[in-house]
């Protein structure tokens, strides 16, 4: 498979998976719709932290793609499994917002969690795969910026495995967590570009 | 990452937020079909209208990109918030299209315009990014047409935060403000090429 | 806007509108599954038209992108209402699906009918507003072929128009002159490069 | 239509058809969410196995498209119907997923197997009328890897009746036998890169 059209299917999943988060919005059309709007917060919330979770998963896998020369079979299957996880997220993503303030909140906290660390544990293996003895690297691919980008990654299964424990204790602060990870990133890139 | 992934992700989420609209339209099986095609009109009026807005600044994003050389990751991040006000239209655009005749339609004209101030605002701040001291210009990029683009796009918050503010008055007009904005981009294209 | 990126935005609604169709096939989770997958007959029917339909205006859209050099924004705009009415087929094709053989079978054949006929229409402005004095064409676009595309093309809407007027008298034979419009440019396909 | 356009409609309508499958996957809200979530195991495993299938032939579909130097109208056509039997897996997905420990099983695991066969045999079809006396292929196509496509891709149509036949007997062992296929392609990635 040619690395262009992979990254053609992946850009569909990333993009395709973002849009269906959508769906998960719904009022009820017997009561008053003003209130329901207000009230139903946990789902522009939701909506938000996966919309841009999965934007900034789409970046870093863009940054990644980058530095490769070409791809091979294994490579293209741990992608296909990646983007089962990536494109799984609407589900919990509906669990949590709709059970954020119920005894479902554990379960919902729970799913969103282990979607979100098996994502990152893929995304890993991916990269490792690719650039373990430079396998799959473009020649020219920069040591620092491949180790760099090692380094930054690793730490994706860990936090969101801990948030994903803290979902036992209080589910709301988990949520927190997942939400605290996203805008981490937003303002990590703001001030990046402005120092 | 590169500019032509970024630009394929947002042509995924234009299109797909345009083609998911079309689950907006629904009949009840139980009663006669001829009548209630004719009754929900509210909504093919709604769905031409955010078809048409999501299409317009689909337009609009390609002169931006045009307009640029190469991305950083401030600019990523910003375009991905602005299109996570995309993808979130056909929410608003259902609750127009089923309450624009109930006591509700106050709220419901209230969240189309919210969404479409924010998505409006989320493209000046891309915009002006971009072009501010020609951060991430072409190097060949008109002067003229930056400052058109400027100027033209400064109108839209202003515009779609007034129409949201006559839903207050009457959700209606407000409405009908949505539809003239769309008919005059679509009017004003037809004009500039036959002059 | 440039063309490239007008070609993937209608690419993103063709696929997109084509695989949404999957979402109008449904069964009742309470009554056995065997005898419902038989009666549903007129949904994959329904499913496989459409589906059809829209890959081959697709495929025509894609040959008169072929002769085309250049777009402008009037181009850009009636395109973007020709993708609003390719998006709308799902909505109709449902309708036809789950009423073909009730009483409301005329409302649905009209529907499916008017939106195809205005998808037709759509199709042939754009291809003569491009056409017309070679106003958007190619500098080598063979005479031949563009006035044979506009031959073809023109009997789109009249046709259309024929199977829509006939649901007035009989919507099961409108429904089978919609299926047959669709078996004719498959079978046109395969003789002609047999020939 | 050029070959890319072809490739961009495919890449699409497998994207969206493998997302579209997360629509699925659904608990009731009014019962305790812990339970729900271990007990829609099927769910996950239908899924999964729907997702990895949809990317296996996704893969193989850009081996053949790489052999390709040029497409004509048939192989378009044969294209559309290919891509409307893909478009139609999360249909008989949902099916198997919601009713294999009912009696329905033996339907829904005929509907899904059904599905693969047909799509397996469109695929042979489209591959053997671009191949059959070097019709489509490039003038530097290895006849190794040519032979290799056909013998591998022949065994599809096979393998996936026999496990739709198993149904009648076992419906479970068929759904088994389903996943056992996608897992075999996985792992003979896995171990032909290791090789």
């Amino acid at each position: 498979m040619p690395k262009n059209r992979l990254e053609a299917f992946s850009d569909g999943i990333f993009a395709f998976a973002a849009t269906l988060l959508i769906l998960n919005l719904a009022v009820d059309q017997t009561r008053p719709l003003g209130p329901q709007l207000l009230a139903i917060w946990p789902s522009y919330a939701a909506y938000a932290v996966s919309f841009i979770t999965i934007g900034i998963i789409g970046a870093n896998h863009h940054t990644v793609m980058n530095q490769i020369a070409h791809i091979d079979r294994f490579f293209s299957m741990v992608t296909v499994m990646f983007l089962m996880f990536i494109a799984f997220i609407p589900f919990p993503t509906r669990l949590l917002a709709l059970d954020i303030e119920t005894p479902d909140a554990t379960a919902a906290a729970l799913a969103y969690g282990i979607t979100l660390t098996g994502t990152a544990v893929l995304f890993n293996v991916l990269w490792r795969y690719a650039a373990s003895g430079g396998r799959l690297l473009r020649a020219d691919a920069s040591k620092r910026v491949v180790a760099g980008i090692s380094r930054s990654y690793a730490l994706g299964p860990a936090t969101y495995a801990a948030a994903t424990l803290v979902a036992l204790v209080s589910p709301q602060a988990s949520a927190a967590m997942y939400a605290a990870i996203a805008l981490f990133y937003i303002l990590e890139s703001s001030i990046f570009v402005r120092a």
